[in-house]
């Protein structure tokens, strides 16, 4: 059994890996560990996981903190995990980090993403960078093995349009300046933290856009979009909040160098994903939504062109808790430990 | 493997059943039939099936439909499984059936409940009634067992207000005609037919009573509450809506025949429960709601005793598609095929 | 012209009374006070104002708050008023509290009150008890009126109760420990301040019961009951929390002294409301809910008899901003200034 | 005072022009005419009506429905108004019609739009064609003016994009080809009657694009565009729903043929609307959202350049039912009939 570490825990990117990993056949929680509400047990935070997971949350320099495990799940904002992972990959275990910290592996591509965030550009464990991987195992599958040491679980966002733009940039198909992402996430994407945008009664009828001067997950999209084409691709990036719980709507939009009709982009789509476990690909008649995704590590493609214009459509729908969080950190480490991709990750969702 | 049919496969009940049985180790889907959508793939319905469970809806005159399988459940309206239970139980097939059909063991007893919700009072399966057992496991445990042939699942609301008021009855310690049910509902407590009282925008801001004249369920309760009790119990029962998906929560008021204060409920209705596997109380203090329960087959129980006036308060919540619906039904087979109780039926929920 | 002063105008409570105030063709808003956002345009808060109120909101020392004006409304928690309420009747300003600091005219009631709340239980402003009156128009309207100086706004959850109630308890036809209040609000009755209960995700599919023991409307629901039956009455009182923004629901239960059937408890009501602008009785065959009064300053109530157990239901459904807050306010205002009581209440809100 | 009836008055269409009608100061509802619920009135299908309008809903053939009025409302379908107008417009009576009918003033362009939503292409009532205008009076206030006999009041979507990218079409700022049009509608954009998709289970968490191969507003948005910007404009356009029930957010983009910086533009669309009454111009840096202009016929636009991409960014917020639909109504027919532009509609909302 692969014993688990969870730094961060009481948050919703900690209890959607607790969630996952309850159920997972070959691997088991060691140790939950937070900054707050120590020593309460996970399950009073969450009463859902009583008799499922009743470890008490510990800090940094408690005794069960310090036993050994074979991977920490780094649940944390950016600029902790950096200051974490070199103690943990110097002692041999494995880190999948959900933050920044570790997206980018030159000092360079770091330092960019960190002032288009407003951070200090200067990245804290500087040697492991050449050490990590971005962590969308689609992209990036045979460099997440049982070599590696070190994973930068890929932003929420990412998820959806990497996934929903990689087949068409990896055949250079598309105009790389002509990229649109028009991305709706629901709340829980900002976490468990209340703030006055996320109480209910400002939220429940409200859409609305949000840092149009840059989100932070602008970068990797763009980093990752560029590496797969083969040249710099730019994106105009919108991102916008709507009332759901969970799930995300990306809207991607780019021009086409070439005619391409619909069926056509379906087909390349179809055959580029066609041994994805977690990627379907529909057409425009599809009636599905955010909700055929939920709670699943699933994501769902409708892949289109507007042949009025030549323009590339998709629209991508993922769960951003799961495929967007904690299901990609799953999958990361079953790929990190050698184990089936899938393990702990199949199964159907409830509905409605 | 348990092999299990569903009729009314297409419809929530189904669906429900249709995600339980999927991941439960020692059942198997053998047949999914309907009276709509014939030919169509539940996954083509459903689409967070996909990949999951694909069969075809097939109608009772196509041969899948008629090949052997262990157990039947009958996702189906009042007044459909008492003209095809029959046929089943003659050949050795187990038949749990989600409707009022078989609650009642008696024609008297069915008659009643039949004239109370307005329907022919002479039930179409008379032989069968000896047969049946109201199927709440927690109140009949002994009678669902291998030998049993049918079962009668219990109605939503009913497992929320049995479960809340069983132990105060059963020992006899409420005044018989002074209960009340104050039950609250999400919408898919009404399945998956669009109406204009659950249409989005007729619903989001939208609480309300309904159905104060007399609702279905009010018959089965005071049945198992006068079983318990020795006694006739009569309620005052009012059902309400209000705008969550999944979810009920009953609170129940019962007059205390004794003094008793909030600490004493709280210990008698845990020694009470304290085997039970999907049951938890908990006092008024606990900070739990439907949220807490969604999603899977518990019942939590917030016991309390207004004690100005000494009148016994339950909160009881469920998920009325889990415990309230497909959960009763699998943990109900388990019992019928000698199965563990918990089996398919023990993992955490997703959480928000 | 009622020139209007507002504190604690940047919470729910003082935006409702601007929105109402805006639109009311005898007041005129002259001043926003707060503690916080002091210099921020309303409308920077607040941003469907724009155009409608642009007010700078002050602090207590700024010139502006010093200007003369009709009437405050003191939109603030337990406690300020009573510190704030002297200066301005001695001025000669009418004074409308929202809290339950001037809900009770004796020093002795407000200690018991206090006390159940947890609040010391001396009064800041002994002298003006005896000058206040409890603001809810349809039980006090006669001593509502220009010669009173200072008004207790009512809790939004006892108006949806006492309106429900007054009828039967004034005309004693209901057993006086009997009384449940089984109350549903929506969230904003909490207000506009973020917390953990309330966040989108936390909310969104949550149903629960809050403060079971002891919410603070009770001893107002008591009171008033008591004062209108001739002797003391003590309910039991379950306040819940379900998603919605705006709203109350309140199931109403009392057993009935004599025996008394639906259609007789509607004539009933019906009579005893039958010149009230605002209120609405209606039988249980209506298909009304908590929609139909949203934005409004009108009560709906379902009148019904249980007849098998011979108890009065009555469902209350009232919007908790309005006729639960600022409506009210707005009435008692018209009231104080000898102006037409619907005054500025006239409209129809807008559906769905 | 202006004589209004109303056909098609029981859909959301329909009451909400009642709402509105209802407090405006120079127009009265005569009529209510439809083909269902007759003889029921209004305030029985929306008891939120009640005492403000109790009006019975008439069919054609009542001798109420041809009694004088000075204007007809037609909150119907595509097709029925170009089969009732003729006989008003002969009669002197103004139209103001909701669907396509009336939104192109030519029999080809009538055709062209028909076909695309694949309706027969030939208009049955061409001679009133070069009568109507394009009820957008943002874009053709002088067109409508007490000379004008028939209106085609604009569709929702339309309305959020237009007023959303006039400004820089009309200056010949963007590349004609480059248009996107990214759009979310809140549910009650639907109407009335319960379907399958907006049924409260399967659209409370659910975030979908429909309608891909081609919505109904596109042509009178590309025709509105190219008129205002002098040569064809060819836009991609993506229909979204997510789960509120008012409001849209269009999210807008065009790349710019010269180099624009975003404060320029919010310079330049300042100036453009500085006197409309209901348009708001915000630069990236506001809070804003679809609940802000909630109740309201107001449209607020959040105008953005993506500055590294040279591409012009507008976020547009309306309500889909008032700005959106009723409300422009209105406005219409305050323009029709010499009426203040803004009478009726000059107040605040609600909120939260």
């Amino acid at each position: 059994m692969v014993k688990v570490k969870i730094i961060g825990a009481g948050g919703f990117g900690g209890v959607g890996a607790i969630e996952l990993l309850t159920r997972h056949p070959q691997a088991e929680i060691a140790c939950l560990q937070d900054v707050t509400d120590i020593g309460t047990p996970i399950s009073a935070l969450y009463p859902h996981l009583a008799g499922y997971c009743d470890a008490k949350i510990v800090d940094a320099g408690d005794p069960l903190a310090r036993q050994d495990v074979d991977v920490v799940f780094m649940a944390t904002p950016d600029g902790v995990g950096m200051t974490l992972a070199s103690d943990y990959v110097n002692a041999g275990v494995k880190v999948i980090d959900y933050s920044g910290d570790f997206r980018f592996d030159s000092e360079a591509d770091y330092a960019e993403y960190a002032g288009w965030i407003g951070r200090d550009t200067s990245h804290k464990a500087v040697a492991l960078l050449p050490e990590t991987v971005y962590g969308l195992t689609e992209l990036h599958r045979d460099e997440i093995n049982p070599d590696r040491k070190i994973v930068g679980n890929p932003g929420c966002f990412a998820v959806s349009c990497l996934l929903g733009l990689a087949p068409a940039a990896s055949r250079k198909l598309i105009q790389p300046r002509s990229v649109i992402c028009d991305c709706k996430t629901g709340v829980s994407g900002a976490g468990k933290k209340p703030n006055a945008a996320f109480h209910y009664p400002a939220r429940y009828e409200m859409m609305n856009a949000y840092k149009l001067a840059g989100h932070q997950h602008v970068c990797e999209i763009e980093r990752e979009l560029s590496l797969l084409a083969g040249e710099q691709v730019v994106t105009t990036f919108t991102s916008q909040v709507v009332p759901v719980c969970r799930g995300i709507m990306s809207s991607l939009y780019a021009d086409l160098k070439n005619e391409m009709n619909a069926d056509d982009a379906v087909r390349l789509y179809r055959e580029h994903y066609q041994k994805e476990p977690f990627v379907r690909v529909l057409d425009r008649s599809a009636a599905v939504g955010s909700m055929h995704v939920r709670g699943t590590n699933r994501c769902n493609l409708v892949v289109d062109v507007d042949e009025r214009t030549n323009r590339l459509r998709v629209i991508s729908y993922i769960d951003n808790l799961v495929k967007g969080q904690a299901g990609s950190a799953v999958q990361n480490m079953n790929r990190l430990f050698g184990l089936e991709e899938t393990a702990g990750l199949e199964r159907p969702s409830q509905y409605p």
